[in-house]
């Protein structure tokens, strides 16, 4: 997605050796007419697909979920990350491990709104080593419920995630693909 | 706002004394299109106001104001609630106290985003204790912008919150305002 890059390239800023912050349009403020792009972008690459339910995770994964699902017309449902006494307790678990927090965090599903008739796309804000979509896949199958695919919007191409991924035959859409990045120089794949 | 309150009666469930649980629609589950019509309707209650940007909490106000923001044109910015390496240094802090999680957490946001000539709209999904708006408009003050009003889902109108704001002068809108609250029985105000 050209205009992706262009913005990346323009607003995102590279911080130690792999962090790539887009804090000025996607993970702070949300530039919510571009989300309005990328949404109708996700739509066009999965058009046709049968299609119930946007799963994401909190808590950066909201908004692009939020403003996708007006294009596909389903609910969003958000894997929460804390322990929450407003929480339900039937629910189903994960655990992901953070490389940028550096630990691991559990994410819950409320067993209500997940089941087998659930055909779900996973949207999310990056992939990297690929641990939060793996964490949502895992609560998929758990509930029965067949993953239709993943939409991220900046891929790490240089880190394992993508990879992992589509080698278990998930269909993986990424609208951005960095290659490599150092400061100054953004490479897309 | 007659179908929210219809919506909270039939989907909305109570637990404790005061604890309403709105996951089918507004904290984990999301119902797009009717957060669709809550953003036309904030909107509608600030017709003809100036605004720059939405300004609100993660992660269960994203949705909300990222629906809303549609209506207004303008960003979003969320405060952020955790440390993490990946947040910029150089942010406006508050602290709010949690009667739900029963601790203090702080909010950041990033001084890039956030400056004098900003007028701000606070969009939440819900407003009790009232210590969240407080802690976004400690930070509003801390930028020299400007609060021109804060947009509620639900109001718990038996707690402090609505009191404390408007007897500052503060512009609230809530599109239901609970007046008390049992199981079986809901009374809006």
């Amino acid at each position: 997605m050209k205009i992706l890059q262009e913005k990346i390239r323009q607003e995102g800023f590279i911080k130690g050796h792999d962090i790539l912050k887009v804090d000025n349009f996607l993970n702070h403020q949300l530039d919510i007419d571009f989300l309005n792009q990328i949404g109708q972008e996700f739509k066009a690459r999965f058009t046709g697909q049968e299609i119930t339910k946007i799963l994401t995770i909190e808590a950066s994964g909201i908004a692009i979920a939020a403003i996708t699902a007006q294009y596909f017309h389903v609910p969003v449902l958000f894997a929460k990350k804390t322990e929450s006494r407003n929480l339900e307790e039937d629910t189903y678990n994960s655990e992901i491990y953070s490389y940028t927090r550096e630990k691991s965090y559990k994410i819950r599903v409320s067993k209500k709104y997940l089941n087998q008739n659930d055909k779900i796309l996973i949207i999310d804000d990056f992939l990297a080593q690929g641990k939060a979509v793996m964490g949502l896949y895992d609560i998929i199958k758990q509930a029965q419920a067949k993953l239709v695919g993943v939409g991220i919007v900046i891929e790490k191409g240089f880190q394992d995630g993508g990879q992992i991924l589509r080698a278990q035959d998930i269909w993986v859409e990424s609208l951005a693909i960095i290659k490599n990045m150092e400061v100054g120089q953004i490479v897309f794949g």
